[in-house]
């Protein structure tokens, strides 16, 4: 592809801006030429602020338009199945925000249309894997340098959640992040789940908060999420890796060591964004150097997007039914093969 | 008590000379006068290098002797029981080494004894209780700093184990100090527990290990205890209280920290002497202190010895069965009440 | 300015390479739009991978392009004023690594005609200033959270240096960074420099390394700069701030915490570019914004190149006598004033 | 020697009462048998609280009692001097408080006399070389890990002073520590000193506070020592050995990481006694072990005390002539030969 990628944006809510601020005033080789929103006002003020980008009444306009290379999902999570596929129908390269799709059946029917197109065509925004963190854990786990993994701790704590957020919630939309990055850190899919209910956080009112869930994988490593949502003191992602020889785990965050009034102190972040901001820069700017290089997509794809549905499902099943839930997957189809993406 | 406590040990072995040395040579307040041992000999040679001790044929003899006005029982575990009880019937203070015995039937049989005896006379050797790192996570739990705890992660970490370690020594051996420090810092007992077992550490041979212990308290705090015995790192106990405003952990315990070779670190401690060395000298001192005021015991109790060996053979039965197992404890006498000990 | 904005450079070796690479691989909103260099094969070779750029014969041709809207200067350093002044004549914004230029009256060329241009068009690449950390260190400064500042010191470390290293480099190629970011972190100017000499590192032969140089400031603030270019472990970049009521000072860099072997370890930076990858990104981001704002110039200026070749000059006079030798700069210009840039 | 070591106690103020405090309830295998004051009632008072001690008029009475095998001295500074030499004169063992003497005069003094008497006799009160953490340095650098020392950063901050601190104490009283402990670290002695004088801490009023302080080495190590005692923020010991292939600092203490409200943080220690407390316990209890060994002394030497007082002189001609001052000692005497102390 000569000349910048021009992207074509499917629902300008507030991470669909995000996204497009980023590629106008941070990344490189990319211009948005397109954007379509459920309210057409919003998407008319989202074009305003840019040079020379049109707006679309429906999604399928923007994945159709012939100024638009590539296309950025990022509406409402139920819709995402609709407009991936329009996007691997017209043969363009698709980023989709997680969730890729909403169900296990949509998400299969996602990998069967890509099957069908020979190649691989959607990248899904599991941003961990771009973190400089995340990947120096997994250089540790690649190396060896700790021997085989036998546990992985990860904890995801966020500092409070909004009223409409749901115990389930904290399984699909929190603790899938953790699913995602423990399949890509270990390189195996998991078997099974058992959701665990401490005793409640007073500031989380009804919610069933914190959770914890032990997962097993196909070679027997345990992995333990811990989501804590309404733990006030900072936005606060812990990993550790437990292997044969030693440990690996994600370091703590602050720039600047403060000493004053009897302790020494670092900062944690506050929210995603400022812990996540650079992972976000990388993955988008991976994706536009994907496509450039007319590569359609190369980072976390419809199968990660696929297991991380059922790992969820199962998590759901096993939190109402206080059961271990076994996790079954498909067959991996061969064009995700090798799948350490990225 | 106006003078020195003079001492009476039976058992001399490895923990038994350790605890000698601790009395003569770094402590204060207290005289070894009167041995055992299983072995006449070793017990002969150990007077040897004391001053005016004296070697008894049986641990009966020294817990009668006139010159002895308080037991230090270290003999091999099966026999705790019978000092034990002998100890309470002369009146005189008894420290035992973990564990206080072998069965809640004996354990039960002490508690029986002590309340008969109206007031306590036994502490049992929970060293962690007087570390200063568990003192400061008790400190900030008690000060209400980080909300009520939820969750707490206690990990328990060893070089290596001889050939005769099993899987069951695991808990009984190695997890009981995580079970006892968990009830100490929450105030609380547990209700149940499960053991998983992850995929195992190859320098484990057919060992079972690490586990993963899951622990349920009164109050619904779940308690996350894993013992890897084999990870070569190092002797590295973790501890991580989950509050429902912040968390507390262990920090790490290098004292210096070298850069060098493309890194900044510390030294993880080798082995447990040298990570408890100090809680072990506190313990020791605190038992002499309070015998010295006539006080019988004040650390760690006969109490919590039963609910330890309650704990620890629920979790045997837990990792044989592979499902969850209650914890139920007898009603806990009035003598052990207030019971945050020390 | 309506689009990208147009750079032309003016030296295309390693450093100019890299800007380029930045300019048209990773920002947003400029591209590279004419080049040259002493060697014209290497500036030929440089455009050849990039899309549209003229070749030129010398800086001036570049300088003069009507293709280009700004001026980036990454040449040899004694060529730095000709080609900066060109830009000022020129009227056109200019970024230009650092030194300024290599003399005292050069640099007062510079500013001589900025101010007889009635505004800042210069940049100098003093990147540190953008770099996370020690922008940290400046918010807990200006927030007053340690008080006054009385003392600060800064650490330059690296693993290494070329034989053509110089002991009068150790100065102006390396101290001259923790200079410019003592004057920008205090918001004041320095007064004098002695320079000591300590004992020598064996690995740097007849170079005298390290060097401890201590620096007053107009308020009495003792800045202590440590050079260490042979010290193996790492390039380290250490500051500390000493306050009236505590100290704040650069944290250690590791992302992820190893146990293994005995040890707790994160990494050491190996080089510059590996520590202020970031900061030379936003640097030239922001110069690229401000110049597509018409601002000119907003990060460090003219005057803090002049200002830090005073220092510089009067630190190499210090080594060479071994006596303390006076800062003595000229009145600030009106245009350099509120002086915090960025 | 059999049986406890006897100790006179000669002045018993507050740092008098902490060894006696010492001797009788933590550390083992001596005792405290006579004491004296220049407060009559202080010294009944004291002793009313003691198995067995007596009160004498004098401190020659005390040194000189035929139930003392070994003298403490605790006295006021000036009085240092008659008192070791009376324990030298009557054979006895003398630990003695920092400093040795009030002036090199009376240094020299102890040194004739010791070396008259052929053997060491005398401790004096460096705690510091006990502390586990300098012991750790020290190590590191005996290893030769970080290859020759090159320099040596030394801060010794303190929340704050009494009314009574003067500028001078901050060099005689305070900096003397990291003096002593950078001569023990780096196993030479000094040959110069200049001292700094920083913006005042407003907290310090008239007092120049900080003060850094630059002394060489034999070899050309350069020791950097700050001195900040009204910093608030803790009682802070800052140490640092820059060497020629890595370096070795002093880590922070906090042994519990608190999370909550925006930071990961850990304790810094509030006074000497918390951060010492180990170290104060470890010499006294060497003393006791050398001295029931009948080794005379094998701690902190006389030798060690002259050259600290020699250099508290040199940097208070420093701190008032604003001039290098040259450090000058004798020649060191045979029996102060190995010097590694301890
Ligand atoms: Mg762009
Ligand atoms: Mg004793
Ligand atoms: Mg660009
Ligand atoms: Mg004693």
């Amino acid at each position: 592809m000569s000349g910048s990628v021009r992207v074509g944006v499917v629902g300008t809510g507030m991470i669909g801006q995000d996204h497009i601020r980023r590629i106008t005033q941070v990344l490189s080789g990319a211009d948005v030429t397109a954007v379509t929103d459920l309210s057409a006002d919003l998407a008319q003020q989202v074009a305003a602020g840019l040079k020379d980008a049109t707006v679309h009444a429906t999604g399928q306009d923007v994945i159709g338009n012939e100024n638009v290379d590539a296309v950025l999902v990022t509406s409402w999570g139920p819709t995402h199945e609709e407009y991936v596929l329009a996007g691997i129908a017209a043969g363009k390269p698709v980023f989709c925000e997680k969730p890729l799709a909403t169900t296990q059946r949509a998400c299969r029917n996602i990998i069967d249309a890509e099957v069908a197109a020979g190649r691989r065509l959607v990248q899904v925004g599991f941003m961990r894997r771009y973190d400089d963190a995340y990947r120096g854990l997994k250089n540790v786990i690649e190396a060896g340098t700790i021997g085989a993994p036998l546990m992985y701790y990860s904890g995801h704590r966020n500092p409070g959640v909004p009223d409409s957020y749901t115990t389930d919630m904290a399984i699909v939309d929190t603790a899938v992040h953790d699913f995602d990055v423990a399949r890509w850190l270990l390189a195996e899919e998991f078997t099974g789940v058992q959701v665990l209910a401490p005793r409640r956080n007073r500031h989380g009112g009804d919610l069933q908060d914190p959770l914890l869930m032990i997962l097993e994988t196909t070679s027997g490593v345990l992995v333990s999420v811990e989501t804590s949502v309404n733990i006030r003191y900072g936005y606060d992602i812990r990993g550790e890796v437990v292997g044969e020889d030693g440990t690996a785990a994600l370091a703590d965050r602050g720039q600047v060591v403060l000493r004053r009034g009897g302790t020494a102190s670092g900062a944690v972040p506050q929210d995603w964004r400022e812990r996540f901001i650079d992972a976000y820069d990388s993955e988008l700017q991976d994706w536009i150097n994907a496509v450039s290089a007319g590569a359609g997509a190369t980072g976390p794809s419809s199968w990660d997007g696929y297991a991380a549905q059922v790992v969820c499902d199962a998590a759901v099943d096993a939190l109402h039914s206080g059961e271990r839930v076994a996790v079954d997957l498909i067959e991996k189809p061969a064009i995700y093969a090798g799948g350490q993406h990225p």
